[in-house]
């Protein structure tokens, strides 16, 4: 099911929509619920990050079909406070609650300029730029978090014992031109480093250390052992930051007590996110923040380039152009990945 | 002026606080504000960050003196929001104008759950991690941070188009053990590359690049070049953020807008800091939160240390060992920052 195919499909957005709905509602899913976890895996895939996008439907099917993840959840929704919800996610699929914490964060951000949800019983957030996106042409500054399955070494330790939580952070910026910021604290993925080993080459020693907690060269190595935090304890804090915003303050699971999906895929998670939005509008008009965000992005590229013809970028941009790209000419797709959307919406 | 002394004195908390609030009210402060910035700078050496606390009257008395910055601000505080304040700092001493924005995000935040203050018209804020303690010993987390006067330059770039602004974040925890991280972005300060320029040795080549914008591992060429960012462009994009949110937002100034204190320090820098801050009591028990907390250390604690005799710590645990020995034993001072404390003190 993995295998690449050498022809790379492509289909129009609405299709996918579309497709993918009927693939989670053959797995389960009410339309509703449906359309909400497919609006952000393909969101994903327009950007570009297609490891996170509907390919992310075996994984999903699987703990499902395991009863792993609820297909039907009565997610709950709390005002804690003028600005404050919390959100059991009843361990519905991670996209769907994700997408019920979002749109009740907006909402208290309208009302009060800055709103936060706190979400607990969730699986698999997907990534954070289709969130902070959706959020962003709301006119929401955002910083939105989740936690994850341990994998990672408390610096200077020797065991994994928290999560390469995702971070990010979005602005609304011209015409659709958004900062966002959509990173794990991690150096490399471990994706980089087995591409190494494939390669018969070293990596360089602040990729990740052996299965004590010591840096390596070695891939093999690192694989057997962990991933190390971007700027060492720095990177370290801030994988703890996400996971006590996340995990702890959300009141779900936190550090080792995240179950992985991977061992043990038929029992909930009990996942956290967190999500903060602030009301740009409550700051200054429109056409301040866009007269101020073309500014903030042409001081950037203008800075010469370090290297010829690789001029700078803003954060963002990249995920943008995939976009506008795959929205005129059709989003690339694994035939592998269809295939497995076909074969669930036939269920339907 | 900048001469240590082998003798180190120690000095008592509430003595420094009184000479400290002396000192300011020298240079022209009324006493309640004097005593607000001596507030951040007595906690900044408490925590032994001695480059951020009080030694700072030099730069800041400098300033103060050429009327780079006002010494009786009228600072102003809207109420754009019911959970979101602005405030103008109108050109007041950083600690000065990041207190009242710290007490306006605590006091909706009280109200609405979750608070903000985006603060325009400052100056050079101090460390993070006085406010962030300051916040979580009433019970808030926050993510707070400032930009800063620009020293980095765009990833791929090769001129200094951005600042190496702090951010930090605090949760409460059990009997003042909170959690605080506090960072800037780059790898290593520009001290430890010194360093290793006087010791004759290379440096990493992730520390820093030349002046065009390329790695090396000479610390000469690192000096007359930029810093690096954590994480390559992921540091550089958290930067980026920390500058949309405490500058653009702020509508104070960001990236090459911000003045150099250094090059000019006779004209208003127009910095601006943002505090958001959750109040954890509306998330559960004070019980919850402490055990939570507890666990929380209590897991980290528990992985074996790689190298022996160095084990995991949580970010914060150094700064409050430090505060509790202090606290204890007198805060160490250097000798010639007591003299310029006592020379201003001695003006009032």
């Amino acid at each position: 099911m993995n295998a690449r195919t050498d022809t790379r499909p492509r289909i129009a957005e609405s299709e996918l929509q579309s497709l993918g709905e009927r693939a989670f509602r053959g797995l389960g899913l009410t339309a509703a619920d449906a359309s909400d976890v497919v609006r952000v895996l393909v969101l994903a895939d327009l950007f570009g990050l297609s490891t996170h996008g509907l390919s992310r439907i075996e994984s999903y099917g699987e703990r499902l079909d395991l009863g792993g993840i609820t297909k039907t959840p009565s997610i709950r929704i709390e005002r804690v406070a003028p600005a404050l919800v919390t959100v059991d996610g009843a361990n519905g699929v991670g996209p769907l609650v994700g997408m019920h914490g979002l749109r009740a964060a907006m909402e208290v951000a309208k009302e009060c300029g800055i709103g936060a949800a706190f979400v607990r019983g969730s699986n698999h957030f997907g990534p954070i730029s289709p969130y902070g996106y959706i959020a962003a042409e709301a006119g929401f500054a955002s910083m939105i978090g989740s936690n994850a399955t341990t994998t990672i070494a408390p610096w200077g330790g020797s065991d994994a014992r928290l999560g390469n939580s995702p971070l990010g952070f979005a602005v609304p910026g011209a015409d659709g031109a958004h900062f966002l910021l959509d990173m794990a604290m991690s150096v490399v993925a471990r994706a980089k480093i087995r591409n190494a080993l494939k390669a018969g080459e070293s990596i360089p020693d602040t990729w990740g250390t052996d299965k004590d907690g010591r840096k390596t060269t070695d891939p093999k190595a690192a694989l057997d052992g962990f991933l190390l935090p971007i700027g060492g304890h720095k990177g370290y804090g801030l994988a703890l930051l996400v996971d006590l915003f996340a995990g702890l303050l959300s009141n779900a699971a936190y550090l080792t007590h995240v179950k992985s999906w991977v061992d043990a895929p038929d029992e909930p998670q009990n996942l956290g996110h967190f999500f903060t939005l602030i009301d740009t509008a409550r700051l200054g008009s429109r056409a301040w923040l866009i007269e101020r965000m073309r500014d903030f992005a042409a001081i950037l590229h203008g800075s010469p380039a370090a290297e010829e013809g690789k001029p700078v970028i803003v954060p963002g941009e990249i995920e943008l152009r995939n976009m506008a790209r795959q929205r005129e000419h059709g989003i690339d797709m694994d035939a592998s990945v269809l295939a497995m959307l076909q074969q669930r919406a036939g269920q339907v």
